[in-house]
């Protein structure tokens, strides 16, 4: 038996597994799986290097799965590699298997989780990235849908790789001119797909994507134009199988039982072929070690400081200390102070320009090759990251955010500039922790906090330099909170978090100036809240609580605070509860009912 | 004088304007005023056609500041057109004013907010697309910089405008080499952004943006060949100012008084001209008569529907009696049932591939126009863009979003198509209405509001199909709510929405028939939730009340309800607490405690 009749044998027993596995579940994209499935048989059983004994492998390629409803494909390919036992691919969709609908790393040969469209190809930068800083000769592979093209994060992605030269990657892109609804935009026109990869800046083949001779000759050619290499293939959907090839309509749809058994009589019995022996071992390789190399110095502040510049000194000082640490930022980095990191590490730092999408991509790339990105942007644009961070959860990535300029205390800029609504955004995460700190020593503390907690966690900065707080060796941990005042005769408590803090200190002294002793919380930790210590105030206080928040009204820290205390407390919300406008940091605050003389007010009002 | 050096004059006039307002506010961008003023002062005092005296014409041209930190110059052109008084531009950036630090329809001339970037070029497709539907033969002009075309929202909108063949829109990308931390990808490479607009079907049109004579001949290109045309135009950021031209560290900083007193010395004083009289109107054009030509007529449902396809059907009906509606998909249109308006009414339907800030930047630029765009994809996938709907209310855009799919009831396709967060991402946008239909009549019903809200309305529904609860012509206004199951020996209220009412009315059922009474109450608008009723049932029932949604623990109908309550009753909160898998729906509704047996023994749990 010649290679390419072996490779044809395996993509035919891929085919009729993902048509098995479909019908059995009753649900999924046969004919997604039956387009790529030439494709995929190449790349596993004669182009890719790695080990079936070896999932994390520094010296083996990696493989993506962009096109995340192929996952039946991916079942199918880890099935014949011997990764997985044959029969449990018909567990496909289960509540009890972890060979879900779309990939999710439950299974621990999927590094990513993919079935939001268009984000592969960013994960594979950093995937590359990550072998590349490793000097691994190890490369990437993203098996990309050409309906996902139309995602604007692959030309992100796209423009990233091309500016790196990441001659290590390869996009494949099956080319089976049907989408969900409709053809999709350039339907088999390949010359559309490869104009388009050639203006960013990649070389691009093209090629049919069920000759496997010209497929293994098209693989041949990647890396060598010393650029990464789009494979533009021509397939068809639902290949193999005449009653459902390239119709419209069959996009996530079963076979019925009776079309299975018309579709297995096409494509004959499972062929006799041993795909084991077809996959070819890395050559060894040892990534470099990683990891501290000795205490995390922090900085003693003398002055009012933005946190937004101690986040920017931690993070710098943490790399300097830490090989795993990389920066990266959305030409912004002399505004969440990044620069220092940049300017310090060099080798580690990654301009990823003005797409945040791809920021969150390629941090999750490195995230699996065992670094500790943190990415930051304003707080405002990096709401454009949302669907990323949420797939970054699925894929239990290790990334660190940073959203800087949060809230209407930036002043001038005016909304659009105004993170508003990320604590909404980042409290849902599962598993994210959220820190807010109110001074240059919390900031740090909290970059301290984000290095070693394993997950992700979002750090929230401020403009504007604020007063100092707390001593340089002062710890911040997940779930926890300071509190700033306290005494026996508290009459109510506040609890604020960032720059709302200085104002929550400022109405404490006013109304201790007035004979009205209140306590002050410092709740830095937004998520995991320190519930226990907020209960217990608020107990102790007579259960009068004002939360004050420079964010929108819902889904923040009031809210969060709200749903810890339901039944046990009143609550005051101050909080910005109309769309904001430009003008200076103090006057809105003041305009938007966050400053002292509100939060003094809201103290007084209480029912008592 | 001649028309050259008048616009010479005009453009010598703008930047002393950006120059000087930018240092009277002691913040802003004056440099990337600078690098566009040339090719500002030609489109606005010799290309564009409109009438200083009317805002709102639909014989007008167009114009979008993608760039939306160039600001000062947009009001500096508004003051020479005479639509502003001169002096007003000194207010820049005041609370008090108007001319806000980055465009926001406060003034009326600017037609959407802009300063998050990137976004402008779908925009204009938008208000291009509305053009075309009017039979107008105004065009769209659409300002970008360089450095936002790493967004990949641009390609995107660039897919869009040349699918559409649209000749009326024109993208002028400045290209003055500088980003705000560095140099951008490119530099002064024109040819790699003609590379990219040709690639993705565009007439490229490259010029030296300081020569007014080459890019007057530029712009009379536009639209000649019957596709959409870019210019790309070399500048030099600082231009005018020797001390600060092409000199990375100069965006975003205003000159100083003493280097203003410099700059003002190169510049010359305030040529003579008087713009006003280069203001080219344009011809008459009245737009066709649009808007609601009958009742739109409701649907009697017989037997159990998903609220996806209620809310297919409803919003073609709507589409049917109002010329106004348009509808917009993501390539999933056979998902959330907008391929029912797509088959009735085609010329008032886009298919935007999968390309979801493009979907949403394109239903504001027809909202801009006066149509009123119903933009449709999974609430999973609509996270991606979550900055374009933050963008998208502060343009006061009147846009109805759908997200189908919500939640763990949709099954076994993982958790990467469910939406978790669509709430928490929804609830904090300024003035935006949340509505979540739990049958058949009150999709149709909540697709009713929504038409008739001026305002951003999100509408979340579900994949399977529920038990009708409604009659027919029940009405679902913003801000109420049902209650289902009412007695006056209530021990405990449930509210639910959408998916989860159905599990509280079984449960009621199971707890009814064991003696305990419950209050059920559909709290449909998740916002304006309905507190009112809220309140009276919680106090009717001794403060005991459970929340039940398919939704993450933050941000969504709990922590609205808790934050409602707070202080008055306890709130049990059933939703879901950690990262879900692939399963049956009814088995991740019961594993992830949504299901009526969970809330039976929420009820049961309370103190009494």
């Amino acid at each position: 038996m010649t290679k390419i009749e072996a490779l044809q044998r395996i993509a035919t027993r891929l085919r009729i597994h993902s048509l098995r596995m479909t019908t059995q579940a009753g649900s999924g994209h046969p004919t997604t799986c039956l387009s790529a499935a030439d494709l995929a048989a190449c790349l596993f059983f004669d182009e890719m290097r790695f080990d079936p004994r070896k999932a994390n492998d520094p010296a083996a390629d990696e493989f993506v799965l962009s096109k995340g409803h192929a996952a039946p494909l991916l079942w199918a390919l880890y099935a014949e590699a011997g990764i997985i036992p044959l029969a449990s691919v018909l567990d496909l969709r289960k509540f009890t298997s972890d060979l879900e609908g779309h990939p999710t790393p439950r299974m621990p040969w999927v590094k990513v989780a993919t079935g939001s469209l268009g984000q592969g190809l960013s994960v594979g930068v950093g995937i590359a990235l990550a072998q590349r800083l490793d000097g691994a000769k190890a490369r990437t592979f993203v098996l990309m849908g050409d309906g996902e093209c139309a995602e604007g994060q692959v030309w992100e992605a796209a423009n990233a790789a091309a500016r790196r030269g990441l001659c290590n990657l390869c996009a494949i892109v099956d080319v089976n001119r049907l989408g969900q609804s409709d053809p999709t935009m350039h339907e088999h026109d390949r010359r559309a797909y490869a104009a388009k990869f050639k203006a960013f800046g990649w070389d691009v083949v093209t090629v049919d994507g069920h000759r496997i001779p010209k497929i293994l000759e098209a693989y041949k050619r990647i890396g060598k134009a010393g650029k990464p290499t789009a494979i533009i293939a021509k397939t068809v959907k639902g290949k193999g199988v005449s009653f459902i090839e390239d119709l419209n309509g069959w996009h996530g749809r079963p076979l019925k039982t009776d079309e299975l058994a018309r579709a297995l009589g096409e494509l004959g019995c499972l062929p006799d072929v041993d795909a084991k022996a077809f996959v070819k071992k890395p050559r060894p390789f040892k990534a470099p070690r990683r990891g501290r190399q000795g205490p995390v110095p922090r900085t003693a502040y003398a002055e009012k400081t933005a946190t937004r510049l101690a986040y920017g000194n931690a993070v710098a000082a943490l790399g300097k200390v830490d090989s795993r640490v990389v920066a990266l930022d959305g030409d912004v980095k002399n505004s969440t102070y990044h620069d220092k990191f940049f300017a310090a590490i060099p080798e580690r730092s990654i301009q990823v320009y003005i797409a945040e999408q791809n920021m969150v991509g390629i941090a999750v790339g490195l995230a699996v090759k065992g670094f500790i990105p943190f990415a930051a942007t304003f707080a405002a644009f990096i709401t454009r990251a949302h669907d990323q961070v949420r797939m970054a959860a699925y894929s239990f990535a290790n990334i660190k955010v940073c959203g800087s300029h949060a809230g209407v205390s930036i002043g001038e800029d005016g909304p659009s500039q105004m993170g508003l609504e990320d604590l909404a955004m980042f409290r849902p995460v599962p598993g994210c922790v959220v820190l807010y700190p109110a001074d240059a020593s919390a900031a740090e503390g909290c970059v301290a906090t984000a290095a070693d907690h394993q997950g992700m966690v979002y750090i929230r900065t401020t403009r504007p330099a604020t007063a100092l707080l707390y001593g340089r060796d002062e710890p911040f941990p997940a779930g926890g909170s300071k509190v700033l005042r306290r005494s026996e005769r508290d009459e109510a408590v506040i609890i604020a978090a960032g720059i709302t803090v200085h104002e929550a200190l400022q109405a404490a002294g006013e109304l201790g100036r007035d004979g009205t002793a209140v306590r002050v919380i410092d709740a830095y930790s937004v998520q995991p809240l320190d519930v226990g210590t907020i209960l217990a105030a608020a107990k102790e206080t007579g259960g009068k609580v004002v939360v004050v928040e420079d964010h929108y009204p819902a889904g923040g820290l009031g809210e969060a605070v709200a749903e810890a205390l339901a039944g046990r407390a009143q609550v005051a919300h101050l909080c910005v509860r109309e769309l904001p406008r430009s003008g200076k940091p103090q006057e809105l605050l003041d305009a938007y009912g966050l400053s002292a003389q509100h939060i003094v007010a809201a103290v007084k009002s209480f029912r008592r």
